[in-house]
């Protein structure tokens, strides 16, 4: 059985805790926020508190902060020699205060407190200073996840950065599909089986395989029709920009 | 019963095929392409042709074939006052020649022939000249999808140009997340569930109210941090442009 104390109580946090609570291999001892309030709702199910001196003995202690947080909070942690981790994609595990054993368990998925999620699925990336705790982190990782890997520093970085590209580029994209439609009184709702057609694709399929459209075939007439139909600039740079780049990446 | 001839034997033509073959519905009774061919497979099942003189009597007549050939092979219809529609996102049902009927029959998903696809989730957009025809049409069309409407042609156009965003552009971006990722020795498979969840969330949730990460909190400094860390022009390209479209989205 593994002992955990969670620190913070946002999105990922509510989310582990929920996961940890669901796994027989995990027990969380202790749930700790700045503010009480947050976490009230859970205080007859697991232990809560707002005060660091306070806190428990436990083999993972677990920073669910604010990236910029990070640093101070592990700073303020009233214990040496524990094994401490933060669930961030950029943030370095050198953050964690050094008096601590130090490491990551990022989590590569978008979370928001009301959406459930089947954690099972969240590809899990850890990674330890020391090498000796790493058995211990990979252990809690697959408690609740079966992607949990190792990912060193730059790729975890990379990792993150990717993330903003398939997870707030993709979404605008959305966003700017749905300007277009509007604009004609057509509906978004129309797109959403492509959107997911387009998604799942890449499940079984490279990007590049599963390119097809106009750029891809460097389809000039239907390109210059676009690029009049579209009245909007900003759409037409964004439609320009991704039209060279498939062009380039496909040879055009 | 709805009695179909398809001409054309690409893509759109074989689910369509197969689509109609499971509907008890419609039937198909003739399947016409300019190569015998690539229809030979299906011979037993339904009768072949590749000459237009032989084409039989059928309610409608379905040319799925590439944009560019619709107008010709419309003209080379040997009868007239008949009902003729395309499958083309972007054409105008007036390509069609005007000695018949004309409308069309737009399904709004990506098709190829390995992947098979549940034809009752696809949206299908329907257009008819004459507003007598339309009944037939949307008969048809409810004989094999869930989601058969009405849309005029601007509508149908920037749906099209739409799905060139959702489809080609989003697979576009998951191309360059890959080239990101394994440029550190990372694995694009680890950003899947992310990519499932994104086109999932705006099934239930506007692409706006969606939408999280460093531009629409205007974390200059994640941004800047991204910007470094993206060693190729060209994606720095795509990522201010999309950064500065959040932004602008979201008013910052
Ligand atoms: N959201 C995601 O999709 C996601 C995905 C993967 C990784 N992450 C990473 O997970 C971490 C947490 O993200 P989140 O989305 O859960 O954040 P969040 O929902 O904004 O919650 C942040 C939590 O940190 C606490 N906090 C902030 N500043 C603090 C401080 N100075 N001292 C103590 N506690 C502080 C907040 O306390 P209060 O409740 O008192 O405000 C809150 O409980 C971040 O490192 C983030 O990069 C997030
Ligand atoms: N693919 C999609 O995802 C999709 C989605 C929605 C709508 N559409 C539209 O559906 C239509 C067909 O697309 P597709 O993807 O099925 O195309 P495709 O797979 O390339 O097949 C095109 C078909 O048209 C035939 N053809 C081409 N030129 C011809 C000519 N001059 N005379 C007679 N037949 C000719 C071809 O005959 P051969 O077999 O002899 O070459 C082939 O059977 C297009 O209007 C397209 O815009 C496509």
């Amino acid at each position: 059985m593994i002992s955990v104390v969670i620190l913070g109580a946002g999105n990922v946090a509510t989310h582990l805790y929920k996961a940890f609570q669901a796994s027989k291999d995990v027990t969380v001892k202790q749930w700790y926020n700045r503010s009480l309030k947050t976490i009230e709702t859970y205080k007859n199910k697991v232990e809560t508190t707002d005060d660091l001196s306070k806190l428990v003995e436990a083999d993972v202690y677990i920073l669910a902060v604010n990236d910029d947080a990070i640093a101070e909070l592990s700073s303020l942690l009233p214990f040496e020699n524990k094994f401490v981790v933060h669930t961030s994609g950029s943030v370095s595990p050198y953050d964690i205060d050094k008096k601590n054993r130090r490491g990551v368990f990022y989590p590569l998925q978008t979370f928001s407190k009301a959406a459930p999620i089947d954690f099972s699925e969240v590809p899990l990336c850890l990674e330890t200073l020391r090498r000796t705790d790493y058995a211990l982190l990979k252990k809690l990782g697959a408690s609740i996840s079966d992607h949990a890997k190792r990912v060193n520093s730059d790729q975890r970085a990379s990792l993150h950065l990717a993330a903003v590209f398939v997870n707030n580029f993709t979404n605008q994209i959305y966003r700017v599909a749905q300007e277009i439609t509007e604009s004609q009184g057509a509906e978004f709702d129309m797109l959403k089986p492509l959107i997911l057609e387009t998604a799942k694709k890449v499940h079984h399929m490279s990007p590049y395989r599963a390119q097809t459209g106009p750029a891809k075939r460097n389809d000039k007439k239907t390109i210059k029709k676009h690029l009049k139909a579209l009245d909007n600039e900003h759409h037409e740079a964004i439609y320009k920009l991704l039209t060279d780049s498939i062009k380039k990446t496909h040879g055009r």
